[in-house]
């Protein structure tokens, strides 16, 4: 029925395996399914259905969650190939699109009409539009601009049976009954596949922008600035902090002259325009905090300030196996998540170089380890980094905060997450992806531990 | 076990049987149990699930798709009583709510702190921050601020069986599971009673505002403006468009001299930084389609623009029986639903004065009727005005639009529900009604119809 849709050589079954988590499934995915086309998914999903077999959805492969690997007796179902842009509707500022494109490169599209999608995940050149929506991602801009969840429309979905749903609306409201656009968002591949999305679109905000790095004596010092910046009411596009440790690795593996030990960043950057007013009163923040400043209005400057924030995932790889955690806390208890992190780093000998979206309370501690991949290439995180996550987990969730702030549970947080849902609302969550997908055939053993 | 807070007067349990679609239940129900207290409502709940009684959550009873409506048999639960604000927090821009405040004394409170909640229907004086979460409620400030689906972070819910539930997070981001919050955002009474409340608040914004009335020699070129002005990228705060017979129907309400035969407003109001320069483009684009422009600075002068648009629902009051509908469309959309609306009038006889959300394309055309209220006060919608009603719907629908932006469906759409979602998707919405309350006794026969 798929052709050479279907591929089952080695190479394609074993990159199927794994995403960008370190993690990978145990054995090999039965076959690689490329859909091209919607019917493409439909005829899978009625052959798993048949023969009771689990589906894995994938897009590009790069989260951070293990939600994408396929391993022993499943069908790795990428959605990579069907890429096109179905419709760009500047006057209604909306856009159709296939799942498998990727967020970069649909930008590119979209500002040919002077559009953008605003979702910016760090990742945004290699990871696909569907992956987005799948996971709820967040990105740089989040706190001014909003999240996945907060620009899409409406959803097509090939339910785990076959069947194609259209959920969701054109306009800019509609309350038709229950929100399952929204509850797709962040489903991770459990509810159904999503093979169309109707984007909710923004105009590219006219304007300048204006950048801004500040250096700052101890990462708490960082944090509280942020947390002052935050107060004023100026709306930063990007607000970024790097602890010691990040800004470190990233100027060794820059070749920038070293920091001062313990020196933390605060990056900013605004647009629009009250852009180089905000930025005036963010930078008056920042050096009343106790942070050296320098301030652009020059792009290519400004670029130059924040390439040092983008250089974070490169510098990490260069330090040897990491776990990227992920959890968000409100932003007033960002210092003080901050001190949690050194905690932990003391009591389990470990260093956890950290960079956060300070704009939006969500971190990105790193946990650096050294580990042989097995013959599979898979690297196992140790058990004493597990504990110390668990201690990251537990100190997020008393300060009000949450396990994941955008990458999702897949099945590095499985096991955390009845802590955080409750034994009730873990309970109904499970029920609810019985109700679309009854034989348990979409992801299983992801996000919901059996 | 629950004392005075059960009410069985006559006058109680008579009001809990309207809200105001101009619609009421059948018969009178047991009681009205006014909640002062989260345990108050689990007791109730308990006993409804002891003795499978259906139960209707209301607010305060404003709503207009009769979804408040409490019956024959039902109990009548009243959120109205619990209206406390637990917690404001400026620096993290939230705020802690009973449901029962009233959206503007909310508004309010939180204006202290130089905050806003933006959700702001045209019923903000009136309608409680429960009921504006549980029917999904935008209003005049969407298209720039969102509606509810934006602006709630958080809710705690009483389940059907009396348990207590909490979903969200007090994070700006959050993807651990399914996103419940936003399932329960619009659920009309069917999946829980909300309890609590965590809101995503914003500053107020600094600046003045500039307000235009233009008016135009009919509607379409009025709607065919609105839509110039979305197409220009100005983000209008408020874009209003009253239809000929609402905007006669107005000025003779306020005693203001009849306008021309024929005459069609559009109100604008922009704010912020870019306030004027905003209001300039859009006065420009707004005399260049056409329309005679009125421009103003001052708060006091532009809140007499505004209030020709805020007296429409008291002018509707006057000319008779109204079923007020709520179709939305994608905004480019706009004028070919104006035709549709000329047509529907032209074809079943009526007048259906019309005014629209421009901004964000939510439209609510208001069907004139005569009829007696019977002896319990309420007045039956005659079966030629359901059967115009029913081709609004089938002409929103065709151009890609809603039966519902921001009322809800609760009895009065239950019949058309099926046609927008399709049968697969209601099925599916059906059974996520009974994960959450299995015994189905949150307000039966609203939304779904059985
Ligand atoms: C360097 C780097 C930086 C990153 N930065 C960010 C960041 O800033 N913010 C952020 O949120 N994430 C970030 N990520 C994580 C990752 O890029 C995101 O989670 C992204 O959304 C995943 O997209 P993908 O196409 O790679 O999805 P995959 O990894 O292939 O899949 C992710 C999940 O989505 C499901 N899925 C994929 N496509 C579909 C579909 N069409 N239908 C149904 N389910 C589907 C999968 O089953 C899986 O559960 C980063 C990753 C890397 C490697
Ligand atoms: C003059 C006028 C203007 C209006 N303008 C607008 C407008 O611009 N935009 C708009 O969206 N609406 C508007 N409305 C409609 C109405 O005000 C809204 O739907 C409002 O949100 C209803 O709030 P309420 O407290 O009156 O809820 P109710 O009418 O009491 O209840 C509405 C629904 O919510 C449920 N509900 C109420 N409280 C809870 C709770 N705590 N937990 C669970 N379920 C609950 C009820 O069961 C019912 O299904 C207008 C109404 C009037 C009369």
């Amino acid at each position: 029925m798929l052709g050479d849709r279907v591929d089952v050589s080695f190479d394609a079954r074993r990159a199927a395996r794994a995403d960008k988590s370190g993690h990978a499934a145990a054995g090999l995915p039965i076959a690689v399914v490329h859909a091209e086309s919607v019917e493409d998914v439909q005829a899978t999903l009625r052959v798993a259905t048949a023969t009771r077999t689990p589906v894995v959805t994938r897009g590009a492969g790069t989260g951070l969650a293990g939600a994408a690997n396929a391993g022993d007796g499943e069908i790795a179902l990428s959605l990579r190939g069907m890429d096109r842009v179905l419709e760009v509707r500047p006057d209604d500022l909306l856009a159709v699109v296939e799942p498998g494109i990727l967020n970069a490169v649909l930008n590119e599209r979209l500002a040919e009409h002077g559009l953008w999608w605003a979702p910016d995940p760090a990742s945004r050149a290699i990871s696909t539009v569907g992956g987005n929506i799948a996971t709820g991602a967040g990105g740089l801009l989040c706190a001014k601009y909003g999240a996945v969840r907060d620009a899409v429309l409406a959803l097509d979905v090939v339910l785990a049976d076959g069947r194609l749903l259209r959920v969701g609306h054109r306009t800019v409201k509609g309350v038709t009954g229950l929100d399952l656009t929204s509850l797709l968002i962040g489903s991770e591949g459990t509810l159904g596949v999503i093979v169309g999305a109707t984007l909710k679109l923004r105009r590219i905000i006219p304007g300048e922008t204006c950048t801004i790095a500040a250096t700052f004596t101890g990462v708490r010092d960082a944090a509280a600035a942020a947390a002052a910046v935050t107060a004023t009411g100026a709306q930063p596009a990007i607000m970024e902090l790097l602890d010691a440790a990040s800004l470190a690795a990233i100027h060794a593996h820059l070749g920038l002259d070293a920091p001062p030990p313990g020196t933390a960043q605060v990056t900013v950057q605004t647009d629009g325009a009250t852009a180089a007013d905000d930025a005036a009163v963010i930078a008056r923040v920042l050096t009343g905090s106790g942070g050296r400043v320098a301030i652009t209005r020059d792009p290519t400057e400004g670029e130059r300030l924040l390439a040092v924030r983008r250089a974070f995932h490169g510098a990490m790889e260069r330090l040897g196996t990491t776990l990227i955690e992920d959890v968000s806390v409100p932003r007033s208890a960002l210092p003080a998540m901050f001190d949690e992190i050194s905690r932990i780093e003391r009591e389990y000998g470990l260093v956890i170089p950290t960079v956060a979206h300070a704009g939006d309370g969500n971190l990105h501690p790193n946990f650096v380890f050294e580990a042989e991949p097995d013959s599979a290439g898979v690297v196992e995180v140790p058990p004493r980094v597990w504990e110390a996550a668990d201690a990251l987990f537990r100190a997020a969730l008393a300060l009000g905060g949450t396990l994941t702030g955008e990458h999702g549970v897949g099945t590095l947080k499985s096991r955390w997450l009845a802590d955080e849902l409750g034994d009730d609302q873990w309970e109904i969550q499970r029920r609810i992806t019985g109700v679309f997908d009854p034989d348990g055939i979409l992801n299983p053993g992801k996000v919901f531990l059996r």
